[in-house]
């Protein structure tokens, strides 16, 4: 095992890796930009190196300073929690030739998955269910026209080496496909140097479901409940949980098993999430995977039980999975708010100052707030806007919900503004309380009627 | 079910009813008295009502207000919490009187059981082992003599209508038993108007181990695995956790069985926890029964994920028990410290004062702290001294005890002296790690061990 290793990120969940590496008797070391030089992951570390101005590009993704960092400090290894270089494959070779353990995948894994055509190529190989589209690159308009005929309207034309946005258009019909193959391909080819392009089917009336998995270097390969992660505003999750509450335990076991499949079909080491798109005769489309530790991961160890960054950890020094199938079992449904330093009034925009008063509903069972936050601290324009994570389990789905409802309720964060209060709107809605809801349910539906009921308030 | 029910009672544990009130979708009433005004229970409940000035017989021990309350505001219940009113029959007895539900037993086992030497009585008559001792009361100082002979010197002469510690003398050989036995006696009869006397053996090298049971009025009952709360300072218990970690299987489930003979013997009504002395051989001898939710319910509640409250609340309600006894599985191990105002350097003199920082780390699995404190809230010299239970879950002993060192480590209570630094001497302690303490520990070895420590820091 270990004895030291750094942690390659801030907030939240830098709080959250250094936490459990304290509880396995692991020194953390820190980095921290200038700005945050006040923040609880500085505070909680052992070790705490300032690694550059608050611009990320010039502290949390600047690799020279964050693995000399690391050789310095004598790390074994980095935790790149999630964002930053978490899904950096140039990094983790860089980690490698520095003799340093990347936790997480290797970086052949990170790169084949963060190609996302390549992915969807890879899991029709391996027979996984993709989304309805091409089959590897489109040669031209051409076949991109007989493709979409086949799968149907709207259908997304995207860049193979895409990101950003850059190289991608969503088609409506078949008079705009060949200018919008054109353009896309052009875009491409500027933006990435590689005009490969591919094509999906538009699914709509869809739940977002995903599942973690977790594999060791002996192959030994483990699935989780499902998350359902369908609430979504502008392609940012906002409510996840676990299990989705109208998946069966068949469908859990079916689905479970097709993402075991994929990670084995891939070699995967460590811990990704492999996201589905579920249509409303809950069949399953491959949508792309994610090879790092995400957001919501803590919803599944509410769920379940398990320290999944400890069991990262573990596995990354070597060790086999700290677990079997067969122990992972469900708890009752956990379910996460992600609250944001953001003014849901103005539409959601970021922001900042200082919180000057902090009370954190944390007594009776299954309450759990992942966060960065304590009274004084600042909150700054240069980073993601999560401050926290509320998640609860209930021994059953109306339980959670009540128990967040409460947590929600008492919750004090003053000085910035927050979207605390708009989960409360979420949290009462008819279509929430029965789980049908899918991913345009939040901004189609809960949104303009959070918006009125708002305006009633003024009135 | 209830639609209102009254809190009787202040502090963490009114907090830790209303929360759990608020959860089942009942209304709560808070009471408080003049120097509770801005307490975090007056603040989250559904309604707060004065019942009187600051002394507790003026306000949370005044039953008239406190009924009164009850009545006028709609209340269809009352849990009284533990301390206070809890164990009060003549209470109890009211409260049937003004048409209100007690979330409790019934008065007559409040009774019987409140008189410790019914009690044992009781439990003799039952098979239960007790503490070797006389059978029922002794008759005069040569009956005393002849059962001190016989289960062995130190003894306990009490007082039948005992409490606060009159009546009751140790006795440490035959020649001081007569004068012993006299001198108790009449104490007894000019402090209760009772002077019937019993015996027990005073046991040594011993831990407290105790059960909670829980029985519905169909007379399903149901054990909980075992708490060991053999750590204590002046009688009080300072650190408790389940499962006991010197305590097998078939031991448990020995115990268990044990203790659910004696709560069907009686005729049990609701959740109560039934204390044994434990002895190097493992064997164990009923001590006490307390007929109230404990303190120390939090360990039982994560070490099980059961809401003992809730439950409480539905069997008061006439509902069958929530649970069956293969539904009761241990998660892990959890432990629990209780967070007092107080000074251990001034040998635990309560501390009084405002709170003016407050940092509770509740980030990562198996954390949970049930306390009334806000950042602001001022500590009164009225009550009782315990600010905060911290309570965590492992997925073995020490993992749980890593959690509470991290989480001792982390928390700020500042404005005020603590006890939280005390318990770090305790859990790097190599008996408290092997878990064969007993009950004479803390006070023989932990306490002078931690003087000891602080003295040389301080040089």
């Amino acid at each position: 095992m270990f004895s030291k290793v750094l942690v390659a990120n801030r907030g939240e969940i830098a709080v959250r890796i250094i936490r459990s590496l304290k509880e396995l008797g692991i020194k953390s070391v820190a980095i921290y930009s200038t700005e945050d030089r006040e923040s609880l992951h500085v505070q909680l570390a052992d070790q705490a190196v300032c690694v550059g101005s608050a611009k990320p590009k010039d502290s949390y993704l600047h690799m020279k300073n964050i693995l000399a960092t690391a050789v310095l400090t004598g790390a074994q290894a980095i935790h790149p929690g999630f964002g930053f270089l978490s899904e950096n494959s140039r990094f983790v070779e860089l980690c490698e030739a520095c003799g340093l353990v990347f936790i997480g995948p290797r970086h052949e894994t990170i790169e084949l998955m963060g190609n996302k055509a390549n992915a969807r190529i890879q899991m029709q190989k391996n027979n996984i269910p993709v989304i309805p589209g091409s089959t590897g690159f489109l040669a031209d308009a051409n076949e991109a026209k007989k493709v979409a005929q086949k799968v149907g309207y709207p259908v997304l034309l995207k860049a193979a080496a895409g990101g950003g946005g850059k190289g991608i258009r969503r088609v409506n019909n078949e008079n705009e496909l060949e200018n919008a193959f054109n353009e896309a391909r052009h875009e491409a080819l500027i933006s990435f140097g590689d005009e490969r392009m591919y094509l999906e089917k538009i699914m709509e009336n869809v739940k977002h479901i995903e599942v973690q998995i977790f594999r060791d270097d002996a192959g030994n390969t483990v699935y989780f409940p499902e998350r359902d992660c369908s609430l979504q505003r502008n392609k940012q999750k906002m409510i996840e949980e676990s299990p989705c509450a109208v998946i069966t335990a068949d469908q859990r076991k079916y689905l479970g098993e097709l993402a075991v499949k994929a990670a084995n079909a891939i070699d995967y080491r460590n811990t990704g999430t492999i996201e589905f798109l579920m249509d409303q005769d809950h069949k399953f489309y491959f949508m792309e995977m994610n090879t790092r530790i995400q957001v919501e991961h803590t919803v599944t160890e509410m769920a379940t039980g398990v320290d999944l960054v400890k069991a990262q950890v573990r596995v990354a020094s070597g060790e086999d999975l700290p677990f079997k199938q067969k122990d992972i079992k469900l708890l009752g449904t956990a379910i996460e708010c992600r609250i944001n330093a953001e003014d849901p009034a103005k539409n959601f925009a970021p922001s900042v100052g200082k919180v000057d008063y902090l009370y954190f509903p944390v007594g009776n069972l299954g309450m759990r707030i992942d966060s960065d936050l304590y009274a004084g601290v600042k909150i700054s324009p240069y980073y993601d806007s999560m401050i926290a994570k509320v998640i609860v389990l209930g021994e059953n789905r109306h339980e959670a919900i009540e128990k967040l409802k409460r947590l929600l309720e008492e919750m004090v964060i003053s000085g910035i503004k927050t979207n605390q209060n708009f989960y409360l709107t979420i949290l009462e809605d008819q279509k929430f309380l029965e789980g049908t809801f899918t991913t345009d349910y939040l901004e189609r539906v809960l949104l303009p009627k959070w918006k009125k009921e708002r305006s009633n308030e003024t009135i």
